[in-house]
């Protein structure tokens, strides 16, 4: 099963798989800025484009170029703005 | 704009977007055998679990994982297996 998912108004459309170690998805995000909240930890890996994202806990935007990633808890939210296409995958584990 | 695409029966499907550089698509394919034909040159990296390919030219079938990539040349056809759900970024320049 590869499940299609869409939030935002179709501004960010991500499909998800399984693997042996857990759920994950790829996505892409479009221009803009977005919040999101997590139900379990994530890992987002920029895998191409960039990502600036607002952490929980910190003040501070960071950007992520591809080929970086970082790490949200749990039952957390966190922003993040891009200013072009940017594909991600997202490790829930 | 994000492109939603399926092929093979729901198997295998992408999402596509623009890049300073050119078209790029972020997919999953599921396991199983599939063809594919190229209208342009494609980069494809595997992203996340792993590929088996047979390029064009070539009689053997080589294995790619996570942080690999293989290229196609435009008008030409490969092959590619997956034993797992596997996620790949497609880039054609």
């Amino acid at each position: 099963m590869i499940s299609e998912n869409q939030y935002f108004d179709g501004n960010v459309k991500s499909l998800g798989y399984e693997t042996a170690d857990g759920k994950s998805t790829i996505g892409i995000i479009n221009p803009g800025e977005y919040q999101f909240g997590t139900a379990q930890k994530e890992i987002m890996h920029v895998v191409e484009g960039e990502l600036s994202a607002l952490l929980p806990d910190s003040e501070e935007w960071k950007l992520f170029s591809a080929g970086s990633h970082f790490e949200v808890p749990a039952n957390s939210s966190f922003k993040v703005r891009s200013e072009v296409q940017t594909a991600y995958l997202c490790q829930y584990r």
